[in-house]
């Protein structure tokens, strides 16, 4: 019998392929297996990443998950992906699990980690997070010397935002989506909509980008993000 | 006349030389000039951090700056460095500027970016951050669903960090150093302390974490964070 294979939790960044680590990188042309999400019908973004690195002959896991928010997070998907991952290891192989960005920043990786760790000795990668791959898109310095940066889901109400938003010097808001004209409000009584910047798709192919003030859409991609600095700027 | 180089800010990640991403890999080995901050007396972290890929026969621009907070920013270190790059640039050469973790996460970085942007088309390569560095080396998810992550610098005072952490559900505390004492009283005041790690140096050699209940030093080093979910767990 073989020993148990690894388990890694690989970060593969926010879309262009060629932010991925060197680490990453090694673990993913050479593991003996990879796992990554996938919508149910349609291709997976973590796996498109990292596609052409893949030298072909590895095994793959595909953890297909319903998008509906109500659905989240599935449990018996996750249970029994984590069974088919831990299979493999105990027959010896080296599992890399793609992580679209990195993987404990919002990643829905957490859950399977969550029912592998307590079996298996795991290592997580960490990537490039669409935060910082969004400031760099937009050219905007997150935070300087004491600013404090707030990541804030576009998914809490309103006056949950309103609070975040009044102990922040920057804020990030993520998963925008379909949240884009709340934010968008809190930020008008907050007088700063003028230092907001919108971006979707940040580093991919279809990157779009332009002050919040410009941003005509009603609704915008789930890969969206809003960033604002208090003082219009960091420095 | 040759045609103006390039100019990159270049994340190199938060210490492990494999968590640079493939595209500053390639553009730190390509590029004729490559600069990077050092202290006063010693070497650069940044170049350190690169060293083993650097192909030798590059021209180097040393930024040295003092550690000193209250000469913070050194305007005319920075503006002599821009200057030094620009003229790089108009000879044509391509500069690659090192930034340890990611330039816009509280990098000094961005002063430079402030000089040079302005006259120079210059692009923001993000890297790996310490902040999703050290989630990764504690095994720490940082966040799900609808929390709120809060970067508190530790420097800010003490009525200020406990009013930032009352909005958080996940505090990353960075720039610990001499104010470790300070962020143990705040988080023990919201009774928050067992849920909170201490890491530092993450990713290093050198790297040292532990729950923060068994951290005895009354100071860390410059590289070090505190990280504490509120529940305990982002899970």
């Amino acid at each position: 019998m073989s020993a148990p294979g690894r388990i890694w939790g690989v970060g593969v960044g926010p879309g262009d392929p060629e932010l991925l680590t060197l680490k990453a990188h090694r673990i993913i042309t050479t593991a003996d297996t990879i796992a990554y999400p996938a919508p149910n019908e349609g291709d997976s973004l973590a796996r498109s990443i990292v596609a052409e690195f893949l030298p072909g002959g590895q095994e793959e896991i595909v953890i297909r998950i319903s998008m509906d928010p109500k659905m989240f997070p599935p449990e018996d998907v996750y249970a029994k992906a984590a069974e088919q991952i831990g299979a493999h290891a105990a027959a010896g192989k080296s599992v890399a699990i793609l992580c679209e960005g990195d993987p404990f920043f919002f990643g829905s990786f957490m859950y399977l980690f969550e029912k592998l760790s307590d079996r298996w000795d795991m290592e997580i990668v960490p990537g490039v997070s669409s935060m910082m791959a969004s400031a760099a898109a937009l050219q905007i310095p997150l935070a300087a010397r004491n600013d404090v940066i707030s990541v804030i889901p576009a998914t809490l109400d309103e006056d949950a935002i309103a609070a975040r938003l009044a102990t922040a010097d920057t804020a990030v808001f993520i998963k925008v989506g379909r949240h884009l004209a709340k934010v968008r409000k809190v930020l008008e009584a907050a007088g700063l909509v003028q230092h907001a910047h919108y971006i979707e798709r940040a580093t991919m192919t279809a990157e779009r980008k332009m002050p919040l003030a410009h941003m005509r859409d009603t609704n915008a991609p789930y890969f969206s993000m809003v960033l604002v600095h208090r003082r219009g700027s960091a420095l």
